[in-house]
């Protein structure tokens, strides 16, 4: 079955696929006829496609986020491959497929990563930081172990948001070993909870992020998740006013650094420092390794990347 | 008694003023002779001050925030004037001078004007909203009455806070008359809640912020204020996602516009836009009412407002 | 019938409306056929619309700014509602419809709008500025009821521009009696004057904007205002360099706040910072109250607002 | 006598220099005594002095801008030279020099520089612009002679503006001669119009600019100058919309090119492209060429210069 | 035969041109037919269009950079003109046209360009500074001859490169002539050196440059050159780090004046802030020249241009 | 013996320190006295000093760089602490104390980081990219033991570059084994190389800038280093336009990422990317290091850190 990744211009293919978007459009034929925008995936990558004369059955037989076998062939349509379909039909039990096969994932099973997140969390010596860093586990322990860590940005798979977290913690570990006068309980709170709201910023079904929210369009998730602290804090009983609260607002608050990029108030304590430049440093390269891995080994650049300067990455032949 | 506002180089004077700082240094002579560097102040406004060869009874006599009778001079020092203080000596009950007579304040009565915020909140027609704006009125309430609003920006004297507020409540008021789609119970609300959190963001004593605290360097009166609405609402056992807390912490958020002007969120409803732009409205007008009433009559221009784009104010001559 | 506003994909409609705009085109098809890209409008909006196999007839029987009786359906176009035509002809006097009722406009009669325009201009009590200001309403007088404030920026529509200038009137009305330090027969005068050479600087007509003109170009209405008030001294025996014709160019030259936003001098006269923050809290609440009012009702979100950072209005459910 | 541009920490001198600054001040000793502070210039150079222990007949006999015979010494204040005057007496006409000598000058005759800026204006082939520029030009002829360019940016010396026209026009018709597209005449008016308000947005005397005038600071030299252009046209009954004022008002609006840096307007003519690169390129090689020619030979860098991106110039040992 | 430029709406032609893009596509159609999607060109401009029905034969016959006879007719797409190719065979030699008078460039012949950079090369009196000049000449020598200066921005066409050299030259011994101090040799050098790296920054054949070269995006031509330099200076026995060699590199390294346009150094020597302004003059009125005469003589604006800050070029009428 | 770092105004002392500048002066008494102006230093920090009257045999026993036995005390001047010297006499042998000990440097000895970098250059596995490595290595050998990395900004003491180095190739080995995908080779390269021409670019002593060389203002280390690697590659015989010197003079080029912060190119490979994250991490995390170390215990605070937007670090007491 041809990956989505390895597909070129004249390729003509059958296998199983995940419909990610499907559109009913018109053409500007008189009587106009029904076809279908279609968004087809696998864990590989995506193209667009068209399903043309769709009939009054496809439209009640086929949906976003369905499986189906297609048949179809690649064209180049605007300088860019696209998907012509010419047989399509859904997937059945007999095929033996399954959803989670043809979404990006993280790398890591996620329930293996959320364990070493709740691990991390009961290895937080501090009472009080524990706890309140459970009281925000708790509020989107459900969807942690699937959401993305943003919309397109970096980690926009399924379980990128726990994967981002635990690389963190990694990476957090190594600099508490370096530099011990770095507090390992404040950093390690301040990673797991830096993103904590971002599954109440976005809305997410499979790792792919529909929409922002309300919530997260008004507020943001680093307002959000400082707001969770205090309320966690009033909830159990610890002041408000407390140094612990203040240091974990603070680092929630700063990580994005500047005011330009979100943040109230910039890094002012050492962890909060540490914390920005371990999550820049883990979501700009591993946009750098998502961006090689899903770009075919024959190109020497991958395409542009928004979050690098809009800069593509070069593969030295070395 | 020579008002501070009306001194100018050559002048002698005598009169009561308040030490608003005071710092003993010592001169290059050997042996080094303690002198006061001295902040000398009254409603009309302050100047840099020396008394030179101060005894070690002057050192117990003479304090930061006391009342003086003092002889001087006013000289010019790298351009600017400067008194050499002659004489001084305590006020005393005999003296019948009181501190607040000394100290720039709004020019309404703070009393009357927590007593119209008090009004204006129990004039919000919505149940919870009003709970929560009274909520956090308690944090603060003793302290209403005599905040500044800023360090120096603007409103920066006794009761400025509350006389911003209220003023802002009367372009408010206008703007609802003007533009009735705006809902008027969410616009007081965020009139009244968007600097609520300003006592806690700095440390003031008589309408003199001496300095941030950590409190407002790590988290700034924008997040604060927002966690007081959270807290509120927790408290009140109003849902924490409803529209009426997540309209409030909008409000709060994005009332500075900007990320790089300390709003990680920018306005999105019509009241933040409304909100925003009151507040600008109000603190740039009196930034400029406040430099016209503290220059002298007598000079075309009012010193460099940095506010302003650090633009000094012509009177024009007509 | 329909209203533009209320069109959803898949209605089919039959009315009167506006044909905006008018373009012939051709298909790819051998031989190519002719074809009207069309906008159609009416008091609510404005939606793009095609209307197929233009035959020689029609070519000579459809313009741009003519009322039509049409018959179509509407169906999503790039995610976009657009409209199919399937039926078309001219309205005729005996359809008894008027194209004003066809545009959008500002909510008040332009007729009473410019009324208290001159009316304001009449009370202002300095005879100078006074006649200076009737000097430049007349160079626009008859276009003053019914220019647009802007192209697409903010009041862009028949009468905008008038209403902008009524609404700022009050607004300073209101703080000159807030701050009675301000000059109001500066502040009338500024508010008329500021934007009084936009009927130069754009094209406009039925208050929509097609281009700006060269003269808008290369001078700007900021610049061509400003020479307009140094005719006007001249030709009425005015000193050039008198206060009053200084404070006025700065009025017109300053609004604009900042050198990138085109202001050549930033505001340095206390009515030129009212003027300022008068004009853009009424541009922006202008532009957040008519995007909620074509937005559907049904819609949380307002589309993006250029101006407003591009920003989106929420509606709260208040 | 010694140039001040060779003086040196340690130098004795005595010679014939100017007053350009005279400030009486007090030191802090009791009683204080007065001192003048001083800025001493001759022809090469500026360096601040101090002349201890003024005498009240001292106060009457020495004042800024006059010329005196000075004995004194060099040493460095805050790794700065000063000089310290130990005697100091009035310039008498039996001395033999002359106010002019003491000043920086352009290196070409001022009379001269007029002349040929006249003879240019004379050229102009359009009959129109040669008369609205002979109307701007004799706005400021007697101060067009020794009015500096600028406060301190460049060409900050007697005569410096007509220099600043005089090097522009040679510059300009090499380009005229090199892309014959160029309108000669245009931009001839254009290189005498750009600067030619800065008489009156400045308060100079003797090439020495004091402050900025009111105007300057509210209206700014380049509206102004747009406005002259208008009053030509009104006073000399050329029609103010036609394309030839609009094109000489479009070259002095444009001329510094950015918003941010004064213009209202961006360059849209040929002309005005090429007056806005002649005059940055003659600015800035202007700055570079004074700052090497007031250097010491024995130092391989200059003071850094503000308009260069606050650099300094090294000298290439070539 | 019809100039692309002259080409409007509705023409039909004939005639010879380039194919200076050509792609084949597939229609929406089913089954899909195959057209070419050509950019197609002669020295006066280019239009895009499309060969509908193209057979087996025609992609065996039709190729990028190829010379055709066309019978076309154009019509507007998107607001734009586009040709649509009717006929269409490749050029024989018996039509005795050539490929160089099809494509832009130059308004002199390369090899007097060429010619003209060698003999001021030769006059380079300091040897030193010659031979390393000469070094660099002759690592692009065969490509100095067509390559193009830039992509895009200037001087986009066969020879560009070399005239932008000559022009800058011209300019250069001007201001030599009027600024005396500024050291000849250096600024001849700086002018051949500043942009010889071009060649390896960009894949160019015939004047156009289809993209980047690797080299180009990860060195870029200003590092590069800066390299060639200290290459030469090892190749040719002259130390690194004599002022010579350092004069160079600062030359080449500063010529984009700030870090944001890709200096990594700002002008410090006098040579090279002339360098800069010599630079960027030549390259925008070079701008403004080819924009005015591409563009048909009977539209009063040019399209805008990105090197200008996007703006137009207005053709006054005078 | 006092440690600077401990001082506290009132308080007196006796000790050795180091003289790290020294100047003479001259106070305004008549005639003048000469004193020194002097900064004073240990390995915890440094102190601005007076020593007052000084003699003709005081100017010649004391220099800068030399070792003293000091008296002084402590006292307030502007708010800073500054000490005022009683009594000063040169170190002799007999009392033992060496200069290295009263300077700041790295925590670990310079011979053992400058052999780690040996070490690690000798572990490349690659020998073209070992051998140009070792080529820039031993240009700056003998400095390499005692440069520091930075004027002020960070690592600012003897050894700092060395330490700077060693600190981020442990960051990059963790970094290769937590990603294998990045290149090992490459990436130690681009650490030993990305700062290795700053002993170029500044002159320092004892780990001591005392300014910016010529080489270093007019090229800067960033071209210089990537000069080098050219270099090395025409010495050793590598071809200059191969990957591994491409991607090598990459790294080095675009480690600090932006333009303006003074690479020509942005990262575009990912061992750039790492590079320049590994780079920032280590000077930031150090800056915050150094300052809660070189900052007393009781303070809450430490000064602001110019390098992290100018923002203090505050001390959470957790």
């Amino acid at each position: 079955m041809t990956l989505i990744k390895q597909m070129k211009p004249q390729d003509e293919f059958e296998g199983f696929y995940l419909l990610k978007e499907l559109e009913i459009r018109q053409t500007n034929a008189t009587p106009p006829k029904d076809y279908f925008d279609i968004v087809l995936c696998d864990s590989s990558g995506q193209l667009p496609a068209k399903f043309w004369d769709a009939s009054a059955t496809d439209k009640e037989t086929f949906f976003a986020m369905g499986l189906v076998k297609v048949r179809g062939m690649v064209h180049l349509y605007r300088e860019k491959p696209q998907i012509k379909i010419t047989k399509m039909r859904p997937a059945t039990p007999a095929d033996g497929v399954s959803l989670t096969d043809f979404i990006r994932s993280a790398p890591i099973d996620s329930k293996d990563l959320v364990r070493i997140i709740e691990q991390t969390k009961d290895g937080i010596g501090d009472e009080e930081i524990r706890r309140i860093v459970a009281y925000c586990l708790e509020k989107v322990e459900d969807r942690l172990a699937h959401y993305p860590a943003a919309k397109t940005h970096h980690h926009a798979y399924y379980g990128g948001l726990a994967y981002h977290m635990v690389r963190m913690l990694e990476l957090g570990e190594f600099l508490c070993r370096q530099r011990p006068f770095l507090n390992a309980d404040l950093l390690k709170a301040g990673i797991i909870l830096h993103d904590i709201a971002k599954p109440d910023e976005m809305n997410a079904e499979m790792g792919i992020v529909s929409d922002y929210s309300n919530t997260g369009k008004l507020i943001g998730h680093i307002a959000l998740a400082s707001a969770w602290i205090v309320e966690a804090a009033v909830k159990l009983g610890i002041p408000t006013e407390s140094e612990k609260v203040l240091g974990l607002q603070h680092l929630v608050l700063s990580h994005h650094n500047l005011g330009e990029w979100g943040s109230p108030v910039q890094p002012q304590t050492a962890e909060a420092v540490a914390l920005h430049f371990i999550d820049a440093m883990d979501a700009k390269l591993q946009m750098v390794e998502d961006a090689l891995a899903t770009t075919p080994d024959s190109e020497e650049w991958t395409p542009m990347i928004r979050g690098l300067e809009n800069k593509a990455i070069y593969r030295l032949k070395i």
